[in-house]
């Protein structure tokens, strides 16, 4: 839409509506899969937002154009009822795709789904087959973003909460005036990994090939393990290790971009009590917290 | 502090402190235990209420009996530094008798532990010995109560987030004027619970003879088998049965308290789309919600 | 209900349900009130918890005696639907009455009522008739329990958020071991103040002659003027100087209950810089914050 | 960043870091101005994001070229004690141009500024020289991105939440077979708005002419009486007006942009209670809820 710039209608009107969007956001789902001997708990929350041709609603409260985002809410069950949900992806893309096919006057839809995440309950020494615990407040995100061109595809995980005890270090940083921070070459690493990887595919009939849930699982154990294992030198370093594991690992991701915020564990002076902090002793804080992000692509 | 009521020391005054406590909340600690071949991460945050001797602090702002709650929060740092944390249990106990040992004017120490729970990374098929991963925000809960009498010992989990997809009705109950729900022989129970239970034990010496982190990881076993098999005719019904079978398991236990929110699965209305909802599609809200709470003690 | 203990129903249990609760919590209500010349817009959150016979439930899954959340949740549109809201006191102590006359069996009733604030949008020098914006984080309380003996009426102020730049003191305190906080002629005292006061009602006849509002405003007034005039030598002082300031202004009140976190403003230390702190600059930190509370009662 | 592609240093890598950026969020900077006859109270959490030659530190862990956000965080303050802190987006560019003029590998810097608003609490009918009340959830943005070229300056409001009982209507909308929603004449409106302006400002010295203070109250009162007085028939249509509004009467502003995600009052059924809803009995849902957005720029 940012290009379609719309006149305001009134000859003396002199602002311009260049960007519009709008949608549903917060639609939460639960679907549950009856299967003869085990059931399957789906549960994820649905953000769509549309642009297209909806000026006159902006400019003159004309709705003729206007799909209701109570419509939209309702969309999302109804295609739920019909859908499989066996890929994130595929639903999200799916309803993105229903609304460019419904209404012609659409001209982009992006849906982002972010799936609550249950593990089946250990009973008698095997996963029960309809009892669940929650795995926490990580999230799986499907984003998909279509218009009349093909679709763009992005899938993630947020809130990867981490920490390691050592094989941590950062030193050798810019030290000027501003500096109060000493060198350390063993500190405590905590993180909330937050993921998200592009696609190469760019139309539903190259997204059909992937599978998408075997490259979440296949990206999420690379990202835990090159957390685990890497020493690192700075989150920066640990961060680009991880997109590069992850594009050489997964062939149908094009990009890779990582967020990692840095929380910061603080080692607590023990010295007025007459003690020495023998690097154990460390109180969390929340905020300030370093903030580090990159993406990494697949080379020429 | 209730029953010593502080007469207002101007004899105009006719108001008088009947209560006073205060404290030091969110005291996060971080500590590492670092063995030769792993290490241990333990991250909890305590909160502190001391009562006794302060209406001087009330009264007149004299401070003189005031232990400022500075020195609570370095307290628990250098306690920490000696502590092996072996169980929260004893660091919540070794904290409040600490506080009732060195300050004669203290009548009662309050000390409520909250842990962050972390899982070993697992790495080459073995959990790492120094990288971790969040178990999400299940927490385990230490909260002692001390006087010069004794102590008084509760543990107990907090935010385990549980759902099953069938075993639970609700039916039977009083239809009247106000009454709309429909009766339901299978619906989606899904709940964040919360238990705590109190030990018979009432001094230290006796707390020594207990294996708090057995105990923890029976109950919490027990909750979730429960949850898992029950057939549920009512919240109520399940919550009992927990309570029961605690009991019944661990012997060092007088009393558990159990909350389980009602967190709601609506049955989405698919009719006016031509479609039948064939107990599949639901809607999870969080208000409003049930809130179910029960103690069972242990009978004579 | 901690009176009344229920024996379980089969012989070979030992277990007893000693207390038991149940009830409704996050009803939102919206009541818009409309008027020739000008609208009242309401919005409060109720929370119910009854209690009485309804151990068949817990015990044995007979509902016979339960009144489902839902048709709790129900009867707080019905009954506000006629309800004039005049007071949020009243549309609380008529909520738990109407439960305990139309339930023999219910014993307790408890009814928590939080009101969100609105203003009115000031649009031409004049308050809007129809346009509001909130009044912020700060909440109404009202608090009611009743049981067939009477009622007891609690009404409050929460998350009431306040700061001063200067006329806050501590020093004097006890310095050990423990101690690193300087001595502080001149600090920044910031906190979120809760405040509840018990009426001396005890029943609804008595309750009729009480001018709720009124006190509110008084109430609020007194604990803002307080905290902005007086000199604190501590938080501990502050809050006891609110409540002698409340009860000598309300002769309805009993008893107010006050807790004040000590939301600590941590000077920032130039010194590294070449600069000194006038004592102008500051952190705030979340984490920890000292707790301070007291009950202050009206003297005999 | 995006330009400038560093390939990875290892002949055999495939992967190129397309961009990295980092930074220091979550710094809380309290200000004290003490003036003779009265104080100021300023309180902004500050967000930085640099953007530069750091890839020697992804790609190799060295961190010759890190600024450690330690720094950036202790340059917060150091600036801070010497700023006026006139204005939120004064501070904002300071800070920004201090990056870009102290490091020279340093290409962008983007500082976010959130302040939290205080108002003077009202004792004796004047406002106190020194004591504060909070003004809620709403808050004060300045977001400046500087670079070699220039600046970019943008100023906002962010979670102002307001409601109208009235004068809001929705219809005439698309119907078709995902469609429930009723038409609806008069309903309520509420939202939390978030509005941002794009100075026509680009370099320090434009941005001196600005009073952004003044253009601050003005927008707020505007977007506050679009909101009062414009009957509504679209949310779509209420945001327009508004940014329309903006630019008509501040001619600094280049490009307002808002959003105002529509959260719903669902009226209450009480049919099956043999009542009608006079309009007048709604519950709010937090979830879904519409979410709409605009950007509406100066005309040619």
């Amino acid at each position: 839409m940012r290009s379609a710039e719309s006149k305001s209608s009134s000859t003396t009107k002199t602002s311009v509506l260049v960007h519009n969007a709008y949608g549903k956001s917060g639609v939460r789902l639960t679907k549950v899969i009856r299967h003869a001997d085990y059931q399957e708990l789906k549960e994820l929350t649905a953000n769509i937002q549309l642009e297209g041709g909806f000026e006159g609603s902006y400019l003159e409260g004309d709705n003729s154009q206007i799909i209701a985002t109570d419509s939209m809410k309702n969309t999302v069950y109804v295609l739920a009822a019909e859908h499989p949900l066996t890929t994130l992806e595929g639903f999200a893309q799916d309803l993105a795709l229903h609304f460019l096919k419904t209404y012609s006057h659409v001209t982009e839809a992006t849906v982002h789904l972010v799936e609550d995440l249950w593990l089946r309950i250990p009973t008698d020494g095997k996963p029960h087959p309809h009892a669940f615990v929650s795995a926490g407040n990580e999230k799986r995100i499907a984003s998909v973003v279509a218009d009349r061109e093909g679709v763009s595809l992005q899938s993630g995980i947020d809130n990867l909460v981490v920490a390691k005890t050592t094989d941590s270090q950062f030193w050798g940083f810019i030290r000027d005036q501003y500096t109060t921070l000493p060198e350390v070459r063993d500190r405590i690493m905590a993180t909330s990994i937050e993921a998200s990887w592009l696609y190469r595919a760019e139309t539903k009939v190259e997204a059909e090939k992937i599978d998408f849930n075997k490259n979440y699982d296949t990206i999420r154990k690379i990202i835990l393990d090159v957390f685990a294992t890497h020493n690192s030198l700075a989150v920066q370093q640990t961060l680009y290790e991880m997109g590069e594991a992850v594009l050489a690992a997964v062939s149908d991701i094009e990009e890779v971009t990582i967020t990692m915020p840095n929380q910061h564990r603080i080692a607590f002076n023990l010295e007025p009590f007459g003690k020495k902090n023998q690097n154990e002793i460390f109180f969390p804080i929340d905020e300030p917290f370093g903030l580090i992000s990159g993406t990494i692509k697949r080379g020429a």
